[in-house]
């Protein structure tokens, strides 16, 4: 089996690692617009080559677009349209309702499998990438019914060899859970980022008290803005009624702070506290 | 040497251990008002001893106020009321400025050393108390003008053997950096949790695709409202003002979204992507 695997950041390199080591794969072609990114991947040996998107779909069994979500709607549409009837090709998007649309009534639609690995750092390029990365993670597989049996079979084969839990969802649940356990996240690191960035240009010395709890509340602020520009505005709607709703609740703390008000905030806070019984 | 800690939660708890194990204290005396937490404290094992508040203040050379900031400022002065020349009393709270306040013309002033060990995890309690909890972290010395050279140089020690690296600041300042770089990460928090545990109301499987970067952003939402409700409301100028920049940031962000504008949540990003420089 040939993988070819367009796009080699964190996600496509760290898939390339290890089907090839786990011998799902016996040869890794890669495709990487990026010329610094496409040296360190050879370099790193995240591949057996880097070649032309042409000889990637030409040689490849399994192609796999983990590019952005912008480029990879519009990229997913072109490969199925020069593929014969032996391919498969996958997505990787942290977006899923646009792809399964813009898909929807491809003819090689069978062909396609859309999924969404749901592991991941804040760091991205194919330095990033990492051995292991997917293990015991939940993979998305969205609008699977979609897929031919024979591709769906065999991409759950693919992400049985990188140990991914399937789940098995319509795109646009998808698109609303990862807005509440996902994109959210993102958008309150970087706001918290940008607000105690702003009191440094005051006081030089504020990050001497940062302690681990802010460590990792503000850790996803790292996040590249090339990734989450298409997914913020890919998935518009369902983060902004989150980010409606999470201000609410950030508006009901700040009044009962404002009124001393001891039991709205101790009411506030347990309620909060049920999160212990999900996340261990 | 002989300490006496009041309070025997995860601060409190963790202190008596290490200072104990690493020879500081040859005695550590513990009192604990909740019967239960001071049952497993002695079943743990973290004081030689569980005693009443009398005891502990007449046998102790050094007196380790640990309870919530509410009730540490009163019980620092009725300690401060009742000791002899040759003690020290210390406290351990996440703000600075209301206690510094109540003791500053307090007659064993000297005596007093007012800390923060900037040490912490999400759970509490004796049973949250662990081995090498502040190795490496930073300790705040609040007004330390304010105490005697020699109580100073003796809780330097003290925390120097817990490998504590010392902050000297003032009070209000230790208030400001701390709403910044702690107290706002635990609303953020709290607020992220309520907002994904109401949508969890009419979609069951939400957490299902919580991802790790999640766990992080949410994992302060744990923390317990007897600590966190005098922390917000004492410090309730500076958390407000915090909580109003933050506000205004998520505002940006939503606008930028709502529009679409591409280069606006790309500025924004950039912007956040800063604090890279600053938490490794």
């Amino acid at each position: 089996m040939t993988v070819g695997i367009i796009g080699l950041g964190l996600i496509g390199g760290s898939m390339a690692i290890d089907l090839k080591r786990r011998g799902f794969a016996q040869r890794v072609l890669g495709v990487e617009n990026d010329s610094l990114h496409a040296s360190a991947a050879e370099k790193i040996g995240l591949v057996d080559e880097v070649v032309s998107l042409e000889k990637c779909i030409g040689e490849s069994d399994i192609i796999v677009v983990a590019v952005p979500v912008g480029a990879a709607v519009r990229l997913v549409t072109a490969v199925l349209d020069r593929i014969g009837d032996d391919k498969i090709v996958i997505d990787v998007c942290s977006t899923k309702e646009h792809i399964c649309q813009a898909t929807k009534y491809h003819p090689r639609r069978g062909q396609f499998v859309s999924t969404h690995p749901m592991a991941g750092t804040e760091y991205s390029g194919p330095w990033a990438a990492m051995e292991g990365l997917f293990d015991g993670r939940a993979c998305i597989f969205a609008n699977a019914e979609e897929s031919s049996p024979k591709a769906l079979r065999t991409i759950e084969e693919l992400y049985g060899c990188l140990n991914m839990r399937p789940i098995y969802m319509n795109a646009s649940q998808h698109d609303v859970h990862t807005a509440y356990v996902s994109h959210i996240s993102h958008v309150t690191s970087f706001a918290l980022a940008l607000t105690v960035l702003e009191k440094e240009k005051d006081e030089k010395h504020i990050f001497d008290l940062a302690s681990g709890g802010f460590s990792s509340t503000v850790r996803l602020a790292k996040s590249n803005a090339d990734m989450w520009i298409p997914i913020l505005t890919q998935n518009r709607e369902n983060v902004l009624q989150v980010m409606d709703t999470y201000i609410e609740k950030m508006q009901a703390f700040r009044k009962a702070i404002d009124e001393f008000d001891e039991d709205g905030i101790r009411g506030l806070i347990e309620e909060a506290n049920r999160i212990k019984k999900i996340i261990r």
